[in-house]
């Protein structure tokens, strides 16, 4: 399928027409959870999950039989400036070993039932560095849009966006900045494992980065062009595409976040289909989903990226559906409702 | 296998010569740990899980690859006191439920690959209402960790225990009051759902339970025997059974975690082989755990029992073994490590 987009302003014109749930279907969900033989409210929160996942599903009862797992990796200008632990090189050498199977993010699609597909955004041509220039030219920013927004497989029934890129939780940090407010030292962390004058330089990074993109600040789509990566473009495709397609989406963690973060703040709503998959150790990871309304399935200090902490909540989601759609209902049990 | 214990004194010795995880296995996990393709723990809980896992498992990269639930039923004298909101036939019903595979439990199970068991403990013979005499004779406590000690599957690698007993909240108060202190209305709980009358009956019935025993309230064994029930002395049995098997335990919820205190507090680091899979939604819950020092795995709003929580968290473990013992080392996948 060709990308129904050419132009940022027609990338932006799709946020202003966007699919809801399905209400025949949440309302049916939500009779049929009441019947289940349980106490009221007995599965906490795992019964919103699944009347939330039937509802953009549109069935009253949906198993998750077909998640899929997409991986974006990218590269940083702003890496030249020592902002993360580990050397530019070991972007392509994590894409070899996505390819190979033999990374976090194989063995826990793998574990959960998942496709998972990798796709490497021209790694050899690093974005600008984001302090001099704009990250990315129109053309290359259409280009990771489309990337992502093709990534998606139709016949998905949930979505994971996962990034590997180093250095990106710099560029991560610096749009949350400019879509949230406060200052840079709000929202740069450790990263792979940055010290303190990592950390300092990061923070100094970033402001630099705001300060050379005064003027599109407040356009949320832009600031994904000017301080963002490919992978992050690309995450923010794919996750438009899945509203599109009604596939609900579980996000990741800091860098997936701030790149679903560009949708919510472009137009109000546009993270309906996206519940948090974890809160990562990444210490503003907290504060942006605050920022979002998104409560965390999981919440255990994992800061590795590459859809991890999404993929894990696949599990909790799975098992939602999997009481919702497969218990009996009192009448059928022939057990007494209290 | 016969359970090696023919009286409450030689199930109390077995307390005193427990197998501990393997030194060696634990170093060659935590070494491995350190090679992975990643950057030093980011992944979090997932990476101490992963080692403690292995350490009981006595191999450096385990799998899980059979894990069981085993369901136990009881029915509860102080039931007829009127402190759960749905009457005790809902027991045997929904013993039958679970074996017609319609519970909660049955899905949480098939979800993730886990073999499931249920023991229905003399339903027709309800304890004796603790506020008159002990819940169970000698011969009934026995009986109950048998059938607990005996339906652990020593071909398992993982366990957890659930349970089903209308009432058994109540017990589950009484034995958390008796084993750490407190007032009754610290421990006690809305359960299924009874109202703000209903919550006062449970803490005066938990009173006068603690009153009537209060000989004996510093032998947690015994505590178990005369405030308990037929499906918490068979937790009991069966976690203590997997402590000897050196199968690793998750533990559920309110219900669970009493039945497993016990265990600690007559032999402190008896459940050193146990992890809280969640938090219920039963407020106390949160403060057993935090006597026990464990923090739970997810924290969903769950208050259902069934093992239900605990088999929710049997994903993460498996995620977290599956990362530890698939994933590559920097040198098998030629990653720079930093």
């Amino acid at each position: 399928m060709t990308a129904p987009f050419s132009s940022i302003a027609e990338f932006k014109a799709l946020l202003s027409n966007l699919p809801n749930a399905d209400k025949t279907a949440t309302a049916a969900a939500t009779e049929r959870n009441a019947q289940l033989t349980k106490p009221p409210a007995a599965l906490g929160r795992l019964e919103d999950l699944a009347i939330w996942y039937a509802g953009w599903r549109g069935e009253a009862a949906p198993v998750i039989a077909a998640p899929q797992v997409v991986i974006f990796a990218g590269n940083h200008g702003v890496a030249a400036r020592g902002v993360s632990a580990f050397p530019p090189e070991v972007t392509a050498q994590m894409v070899m070993n996505f390819q190979a199977g033999g990374a976090a993010i194989n063995q826990l699609s793998r574990c959960f039932g998942a496709n998972m597909t990798v796709e490497a955004l021209e790694l050899d041509r690093p974005t600008a560095d984001f302090t001099q220039a704009p990250a990315m030219d129109e053309a290359e920013f259409l280009r990771a849009l489309t990337t992502g927004w093709n990534a998606v497989d139709p016949a998905a029934d949930l979505l994971v966006t996962g990034e590997m890129g180093i250095g990106n939780t710099t560029p991560a940090a610096a749009i949350a900045n400019a879509l949230f407010g406060g200052n840079a030292e709000d929202w740069v962390g450790r990263g792979t494992g940055v010290d303190d004058a990592g950390l300092a330089l990061k923070a100094q990074v970033v402001r630099e980065g705001l300060a050379r993109h005064v003027d599109i600040l407040a356009d949320p789509i832009e600031v994904l062009r000017c301080l963002g990566g490919r992978e992050l473009a690309a995450m923010s495709g794919a996750i438009l595409r899945a509203r599109m397609q009604r596939i609900p989406v579980i996000l990741d963690g800091f860098i997936c976040t701030a790149a679903a973060a560009v949708l919510e703040r472009a137009q109000q709503g546009t993270l309906d289909h996206c519940v948090a998959g974890h809160v990562s150790a990444e210490a503003a990871h907290a504060k942006m989903l605050k920022h979002l309304g998104k409560e965390p399935l999981l919440s255990l200090g994992l800061r590795l990226g590459e859809g991890s902490g999404g993929a894990l909540a696949i599990g909790i989601l799975q098992g939602a559906l999997a009481c919702h759609s497969g218990m009996s209902t009192f009448a059928e049990a022939g057990v007494s409702d209290g």
